[in-house]
C-alpha cells in the first residue's frame, strides 16, 4: 500500500499520474490532500500513522516552497518520494525542485523530475517490487512495453519517412 | 520580545548577528535551536506557544531545503522572518532562498537576504518600533549612524586619496 | 493603517490582492502609485511622511530592477514589505526577486514570493495583529478557513474520486 | 543487500558516507566503481545482474553530465538512488543535479541532495526497513539520535550562551 | 554517411532540421529512433556498429536528463554531435543542455545550441567537408546564401523603411 | 548621428523602439542589418567607418550567442550600446544578456535590459545630450513626461478606485 | 569630467580601476562614496548637481540589491554607467547584475561586466572621446596597446613553446 | 593538422590539455593566441587562411563573453570546436558556456564542457579519425586505457577497502 498526498487539490491534475501507473502495476494506494502549511496537524497525524496503516512508501507532491515531502520524511521512517510541481507563480519550477531535493543529512526525500508523478508511482512500485515477485514481474513487463513503443516508432519512420507531415503541427 | 531560532547550532555564527542588533536596539529576545526535520514536535510546540510567551515576531534561520521558517509560519499568526543560510552543500544559496521565499498564498514568510541575520534583527525591531516609540527612536539613531559611517569614509577618501594602499589587500 | 504602493498602475492587477486581503482582515490601508525611477521626489516624500500619516508598515511592489521597496526602506524606520512582480520583460522574475531581497546590512526589506501581494497583505496584518487583539483574532479565523478549504477538498476526493474529470481540463 | 557504485574512485570521498550509514543501520552492501562512459559494458552487466545478486536497491553517484544513475535505472527494475556529486569542473553542481533528476517518464531515479551520499544510504535503509522490522527499528533509533543531538545543542546554548566564542571561528 | 538518432519520435519535429540541411548539402544520412533509457541494448548495438556502417559522425538529440549523446559517445570513436531538446517538462532546457555538454574528460560530445538540429546537420557536413572537396564547396555556397539573405533585408529596409508595419504583428 | 544595427531583420520589431525614441528626442540615426556571423566583413567595414560617418555612438541588438555588440566595440573607439534580444530558441534571454554584458577588460559594451531597445535609444541621446544642450533639454522634458504619466495614474486611482475592473482582464 | 561613486568604501578596491584608466586616458574625474540606502539625501543632491558640476557621465558601482546606478539615473539626464560588484553575501553576483541591468523603459543604465570598473572607465572615456579628438586619439592608442600585448604573447609562445612551465602555477 | 587558439595567453593553462592529448593521439597541431576583441584583424586572417593551411578543424578557447569560437566559425567552413573557459570575473562559467553554445542557425560551434580542452583535443582527433584509420586505432586504444584505469580502481578498492584513508584528504 502506497500513500499519495499533495498540498492542494489543484495538484491532482499532475499527481493522478502516480495513481494511474500504480493501478497498472497492481500496487494498492490511497490518494488524499494534506497541506503542510494549511493543515500542519493533519500532516503530522498522516505521517505518524503511515507505518501502522501498512504503507510501504509515501508519495508527496507540492509546488513553490514545497515543504510537504520533507516534513513528512521528518515524521516517518518510511521512504518518502517527492514530486516537485511547477505551480503558477513558481520561478520556473526551481523553487519546488530545490526545496524538495536539498534535504539536510539525516532526512532524505527521494526526489523525481519536475511534475514527474508518473515516475514517483513507478519508483514506489519498484520499492515494493524489490520484495514482491508479482510486482517485479509487472515492472519487467512495463519495461518491455516501453521498448515496444520505441520499436513501433522505428517502424513508423521506416515506413512513412522522417519528414514530419505538415498537418499535425 | 522576539524569538530567534535556527535549524542547527552551526547556524549560530550567522544568526548571532540578529541577537547582537536586537541588543543594540533595546529589544528583548530569546535564542534557541529548533529543527524542522530533526525535532518536528519541538517546532510545533515552539510555534504554538509563541503568542502566549509574548513574542511579537519570530526570526527563523535555516539552510538548504529550509522548511523551518515556513512551517513555523503555518503554526502561528505572528509575523515570521526567514533568514536563508548558505550552508556547506547548498547550491550557492539558491535552495535556502527559494524554499523560504516562495511560500504559497495564505502563509507569508518575511524573507531577508542570504545570511542576512542582522537585517532580520532590524526588521523585527522595526515591527516593534511601529508600535513602540522608544524602539522607533533607537531605529532613527541607528539609521543616523549608518549615514555617519558613510560620511566618514567620504572624508577619509578626501584626505587620504582614492587609491587603495597596497598594504591592507 | 498600511500604505500600499507600486511602481506602475499596470502592477495593480497583482497588488490589488494586498488590498483585498487587508479588507477581509479589517486593517485599513491606502493604495497609490509611486515610481522610484519616474517620480523619485514623490517617493522621498511618501516615505518620509509615512510615520506621521500613522502607517504601521508599507507594502511596495515592483518589477525588473525593482528599487522601490529598498529605497522606501532607506527613508523610513517602518517595516517595508517588498513584492517582486514578474513584469513583461523580466528575466523570469529573478531580477525583481533579487533586487528586492538582497538588501545590504542595515536596511531590510521583508520580501514575499514572486507576485505574492496577497501574502504581503497578510504579513502586514500579522504585524498589526502582533499588537492588536482584534486583528489577531481575524488572522486566526483566516487560518481556520485555509484549513477548512483543504478539508473540503479531502471530502470532495473521497466522494468523487481522484481521477480528474476530462471536462475541466 | 545494497549495491553502491560511483563513476570514479575520486568520488569515494563523497560516496563512502553511504557505506558508513548503512553499516550503522545494519544493512549489507557492496561498493565498487562502475563508469557509464568509460566502462559501459561493465555498467550493463552490473545493472542486469543486480536482481539475481539479491540487491534491493542500487545507490549510484556521479558528477558533471552524470549518466550512471539513469542508465542503471534503464537496465533494472530495482529502485535506483542517484547522488549528484559536485566535481571539479562542474557548473556549481547544476549539471549533475539536473542530469540525474530530470529522467523521462518511465525510468525514475530517486535523487537526493548534492553530495548527499549519507541520505542515499538512509533512503536505501528505509526501503529495506519498509519490509524488515529490524532495520525499521534501527531507523527509529537513528531518528531519535538526530533529535537528541539537537536537544544537546539547546542545552549547550542555555548553559554557555548564544554568542559564538571568538576562538573556534 | 551520417547517423541521426533521437530519444523519442516526438523529437522528430526538431531533429528533422538536421536531415533537411544534410539533404541540401549533399551528405547522406539515416534517421531513426534510439532511446538510451527505453532501448539501452539497441543503443549499444547502434553505437557499436556505427563505424562498420560507414558513418563519419552521429547526431543524437535528446531532452531532459539527456543521456543518449553521451552514452553513444562512450561506445564509439566517431565524433558525436549532441542536440539538447527543450521537451515539455524540461526546466527551461537547462537539463538537456547540461546533461549533454558537461561530459567528463575522455568522452567528448560536440554540443550545439538548444533545439539546434539544423546546426548539428551543418556541423556534420563540415566534418565531412574537411576531407571532401565537393561538400566543402557546398558549404561555401551555403555561407554565401546566408550573406545574401542578410543583404536582401538591408535592401528591404532601405526601400521600405525600418518601421515595422502594423499588419504582420 | 547614431548608428542602429541588429543581427537579423526579425529583430526590427524590438529594435525599432530605439529609432522611435531617438526621433522623439531629436537625434538623427541610421538603421540597418549587420550580422556578425553571416556578414562578418560587412560588420568590420561598418564598425571601421563609424567615426568617419560622424556617428557618436552605435546601438547594436542581437540574440542568443550575441557577438555583434562586442565585435563592433572591438573595432571602434565609439561607445557601443548593446541590446540583448530574447530570440525564439534563447535560454530565457540569459544567453544574449551574458554574451553582451560580460566583455573582457579593455573592450566595454554599454548593456541595457533584455529587449531594452527604447532605453538604448535614450542612452544614446544622453551621450549626445552630455555635449548638446538642445538634446539635454529634450531629455529633461522626456523625464517630466514620465513623471506626468505616473501622476495621472495616481489621479485615476483616486477617482476610479484601486480595484481592477473585471473587464480589461 | 566624470563622477565616480560607489555604495561603500569597501568597493574602492574594485572601483579604483575606473579611476586608473581615466588617468591613463587623460579624462578628469572625481571619486567619492554615495550610498543609496544609507545616504539617500546625499545621493539625491549628488545626482541633481551632476550637470552643473560639469560631469559628462557618472560611473556608479554597487553590490547586492544595487540601487545606486538606477536611482542616480532617475535623477539626472547624464549617461550613468553601472558597475555590478560581487560583494561578500552576493548570490554569485547575479543580484547586482540584475538590479543594475534590468531598468524599466525610460531610465537606462549602461551596465558593464561584473566587477568591470576598468571597462566603466573606458566607456566613460569613449563617451567623451565621441566629442573630443584628444581623448579619441588616446583611445586609439589604448586599443593599439591591447593588440601589441596579444602579439607579444604570440611571440612568447613561438619562442618558448606552449607547454606551461611547472613553476608559475 | 588542427589549429588551437585562445583569447589570451593566460588561457594556456587550460588549453594546453588539448595539445597534450593531440600529441598522444598522433595528430599534428599548431597553438597560438588570437583575440577576437583585441586583435580582430588577426582573427579574420587566421580563420580565412585555415583551409589553405591544411587544418581539418579549429579548437578555440575563450572566457566571459566568449566570441572567438563563434566568430572564427563565421569565417570558415571548417568545424570549429569551442572550449568555454571559467575566467576570473566569469559568472560561474555561465557566460562563456552560453556565448559559445547558443550560436544562431547557420553557424555551428561544437561546444565541449567548461574548461574541457582535453575533450576538445579528443573531438578533433575523432574528426580526423573518421577518415584516417591510424588515428582511429589510436582512439580505440585510448578508450581501452580509460577502461583499464577504471578496472584498476575496482581492484584497488577490492584489495584496500572502500573507506578513504584519513591521510590523503
Amino acid at each position: 500500500m502506497i500513500g499519495i498526498i499533495m498540498g492542494s487539490q489543484s495538484d491532482l491534475i499532475v499527481m493522478a499520474e502516480a495513481g494511474r501507473v500504480l493501478e497498472e502495476l497492481g500496487v494498492g494506494f490511497e490518494i488524499t490532500v494534506v497541506s503542510a502549511h494549511r493543515t500542519p496537524e493533519r500532516m503530522f497525524e498522516y505521517a505518524q500513522k503511515a507505518v501502522e496503516k501498512g504503507f510501504r512508501a509515501i508519495i508527496a507532491g507540492a509546488g513553490g516552497a514545497a515543504h510537504l515531502p520533507g516534513m513528512v520524511a521528518s515524521l516517518t521512517t518510511l521512504p518518502v518520494i517527492g514530486v516537485p510541481i511547477k505551480s503558477s507563480n513558481s520561478i520556473d519550477g526551481w523553487d519546488s525542485v530545490l526545496s524538495i531535493l536539498q534535504m539536510p543529512a539525516g532526512v532524505p526525500v527521494a526526489t523525481v523530475a519536475l511534475n514527474g508523478a508518473k515516475n514517483a508511482g513507478i519508483l514506489a512500485a519498484q520499492i515494493v517490487g524489490a520484495f514482491d515477485e508479482t510486482v517485479a514481474q509487472k515492472l519487467k513487463k512495463f519495461k518491455e512495453e516501453l521498448k515496444t513503443k520505441v520499436l513501433e516508432s522505428v517502424t513508423d519512420i521506416e515506413q512513412n519517412g522522417w519528414k514530419p507531415k505538415k498537418i499535425g503541427f
